[in-house]
């Protein structure tokens, strides 16, 4: 049988995406709403291995909700991936009497969760919070849409020049792996080309796409391109490439970097970070662990957390095609 | 068996909203894609009894997709609920040849669909665009998520100067039948109250909710009120009645009104719109007539335009427990 | 002879403004750099008179250059404006060893800060801190070129809805006294009427104008109001009067309030607050007292502190010849 | 004795800019308001000289006060430089009784204008449009504000990112010659080091510096380098140097680009371009030629167009001070 849980612990790990503040604040109000104890662990598992530990009252997360970036900042850990390590971290949240975790962040810190549950029979519940929607078992990470607004926002001021003048943009958004930024920022500013890492466009194709595009009459051409997109060169060697062979484009390049980690959430990702840190506590008390707070099809549902750590992300084929008749 | 259709018309009709240039666009180019005319009816019904019609080339639409309003301009019309402006109506469709229609619009837009299908057996295509998000058989409306965080951008920055002082704040916020904007910017821009018209709270229970808010050691609170809340009172009476049973605040009104309708639509508004109007025409080139397109479980469908009509939404309990619980 | 300065008190006081939180950091690193001690003081002259002071160090003040608000709270006060009440600062002041005091507000601050100093002989410099522009001695207050940029952002949304429909829009902005605000948030969001209350348009003028713009081809008009105008009548009242006597418009209201004194500061505000602050502290290391540091002709100079408050700020009126011609 | 003036031509030419849009709509509504026309030239002086020319009334500048970009395109145009396309400009000026132009760009544009006006005796007026800020005779350029904004928020969403970890970030922003964007929106932003073309700070010194700000406390840095910043590097080789030399630091690269060249104006840059349309076209009525219209003191000035070309601004050093100072 398992332990009542009268404190709970959380934090965030891994890179930071806006809303993780609002899933911290919700979080510790549930706990409060519960008349239980809430601890802020600091830094990630690299402030749990040092005891970086603060309590957290309603009052604490005031005024937090609309921030980016995570108040309880966040790190990557060499030394949790050590045994040594994990009995340090453990040992630390023995001794403050946590009972229990909420782990806002991805991949990464859901696998050290897994382990850390295994090896300690700690509960843990995961909160998905990262800018790339590459997670199984949500339709939506906290983050994901606050980015792929200001990718659209920053290409939209990009529009007002490119239609100025006769110019190519190339725009690098985030994305190593998935493009899920770049496809559906791509359709909101109305690129011309989307370059992703699930589809191999190459070269060829894209200087005959961006043809067509011009002799359909378009006087400028603004091409998304996810940071891992399969064509594999950066985006400088992209530019290169297309000055010699399109010279009748006066091409130029944007890398918008981590402006795309930053910025006051939206108010999908501070309801969704409110509606999710509701759960992730709940669960915890309702005796449950080892799993992710997702929302699938608009309800806040629960996936194992290892479904959630070896499942993958698809891109939404519809879109693709949705994206390619847009360009027309 | 169906005509088959080679010149399709669209409109926007009823109140307007961020994103339906996104949805025209994606009407006008996936015409295009499919290399049959588009043409554009200005001013809704109005313009459609007046013949006041543009072709539209994939051209037309450039760089529309960020703009907010509607280029096709929006009316309400009393004429077209006789028979005789109906009939005008459609003798300039048949001297055009247009053979389909797109709809964007809302619950009043459907209606005259429907009696315009039903007495001219014109293949009729809903694309629900409105800020409300109140039509049944879609999540989501075209416009809605815009208008939520233009509510909540506007909150945040009321609350930079409400925690600065001891202040009460009212923002009345559209919705005059239904919660949802409320709810949602409400949950979003971490309001201590929502007042919306599916709850009756009362004005009592409002001023112990504020002495409890206070209590809990907030030094200001702000109260989101959806026009058509359920104690009747409108923010200024409100004001007046808080003026008078809580002298400790000082009390101030602001009323959003139409600066939630207008902005640039938010990537999501824009990437639903472009979705919809895919599956609008496709729908048109398919045979089919008479549906509203809609996004349930974050997949493109179509519902009877009938039963968006009739049916209504509900607002998400999950959704105010929530709310209740953030404000602890 | 002047004592020598070695710590410095900084207090904001009055209606909050964008911008403060960087005048703040401002005075506190300035200070950091000249090795004096920064002493913060909250809730204004309130907080003075209980000593609630906290030491800032140069780190005190990371990360609040881009929020609204002021960190140090504001607040009006009674009892300063009696003698004891300000025995009772001056003695914490002394108490503390603050030497000067740095004050960020308005005209009843720094009227405060006169007799104080007068009273005790206390070196008092002021920073001018409001969005409403109306101080004598500065071209700009800190606050204002945010609070402009608020209104215009408000005003571009409700034209898009605006000029879908046929539609009269009243958006009522601050300035009880002044119509700095109305007017360049006016002129700059293009609106078709500006109502101050250095001007007396009169009913009858307002319809007439008005008209004169209908007949010109305008669908829409945006009329702006300062809280003020001369006409008397607040926005609803004036609502009610066109809705009378000039019935082919559908008339709606936006009552902006306090959205105009937050948000996060214009790169003007914060540069200017910058300057200010570092202008501040060196001054009265200087051994000067009794002055404003005002922004004049791009240059950073001080005013007389009792000039500052006896002042009028004027009406720019090649600004409001502007304003007609652009409403041709 | 100068002949009347009819019909003024208004074009915009060289790099677009934020508010280039409201300077053309001042142009044209004070012509009308004199009564008399305008014609809007297309392209630049590549329009000129292919006769692309549209009449523009008052209601033509309809809704594009708030666009960013420019309705009449830009160019640069290599044929203008020769006699023989100067000829073909004037032959088409002359055909449509165009009798003076008002120019809107920089150096380029008024170095062509005033060739033009030499060769031809040919009335000419500039307005300062661009966002570099580099013109002698105006303390403001449009669209110079703009674009310090939106630098000032793309580093804000850095900050958030930056402050939750150990984090060096370079930004380049625009400025080949002239630092001015990058010292005001590094100071605005409260960036730890502001690399320009005025100042050659040398790459020892900005390790040094860094070790100082990390010594001190903070725990992230961000850099702003103008493009064609002294040390001669770009971002990239730049995020090498320190990549070898402070290993401790996680260097991050973003290239705003065209992003800055974008946008909707802000409030500041919509009234300077519509005070300066207003004189533009007043000043070539009274007889006037070769003249630039700028802001001098906050009054609208005129300045030689030659001396205009040949002056250079300088670099602010009261505030290249406070920069220093606020790196506390």
């Amino acid at each position: 049988m398992n332990k009542k849980i009268n404190k709970i612990g959380v934090m965030t790990s891994g890179g930071d995406a806006p809303g993780m503040n609002a899933a911290i604040r919700s979080v510790v109000r549930t706990c409060a709403y519960h008349n239980i104890e809430c601890v802020g662990i600091y830094r990630g598992y690299e402030g749990m291995m040092e005891g970086d530990f603060k309590t957290l009252t309603a009052r604490s997360v005031n005024h937090i909700i609309h921030t980016g970036g995570t108040v309880l900042k966040s790190a990557r850990s060499e030394e949790f991936r050590t045994i040594e390590g994990r009995k340090k971290a453990h040992s630390y949240l023995i001794k403050e009497n946590i009972d229990a975790l909420v782990l806002i962040g991805g991949d990464g810190t859901f696998t050290g969760g897994l382990i850390f549950n295994e090896e300690f029979n700690f509960p843990v519940m995961g909160i998905p919070g990262t800018i790339d929607n590459d997670i199984f078992g949500t339709n939506f990470t906290i983050g994901y849409d606050t980015a792929i607004n200001t990718v659209v926002e920053a290409i939209d001021k990009i529009r007002d020049t490119a239609s100025s003048h006769k110019r190519l943009f190339f725009v690098e958004v985030m994305g190593r792996d998935v493009g899920h930024i770049a496809l559906n920022a791509g359709v909101g500013a109305g690129a011309e080309e989307i370059l992703i890492p699930e589809e191999d466009l190459g070269l060829d194709r894209l200087v005959e796409s961006l043809k067509r595009s011009k002799a359909s009459g378009k006087s400028s051409s603004i091409v998304v391109v996810a940071e891992g997109d399969k064509i594999g060169k950066n985006v400088f060697e992209l530019k290169d490439y297309i000055d010699e062979n399109m010279p009748e484009y006066d091409v130029r390049v944007t890398v918008l970097g981590h402006i795309q980690r930053g910025g006051s959430p939206t108010c999908f990702d501070r309801v969704l970070a409110s509606r999710m840190g509701v759960k992730a506590v709940e669960s915890l008390l309702d005796g449950k662990s080892n799993y992710m707070v997702g929302i699938l099809d608009n309800k806040i549902e629960l996936t194992a957390l290892e479904k959630a750590v070896k499942g993958k992300t698809e891109i939404n084929l519809e879109l693709l095609r949705v994206s390619d008749i847009m360009t027309t």
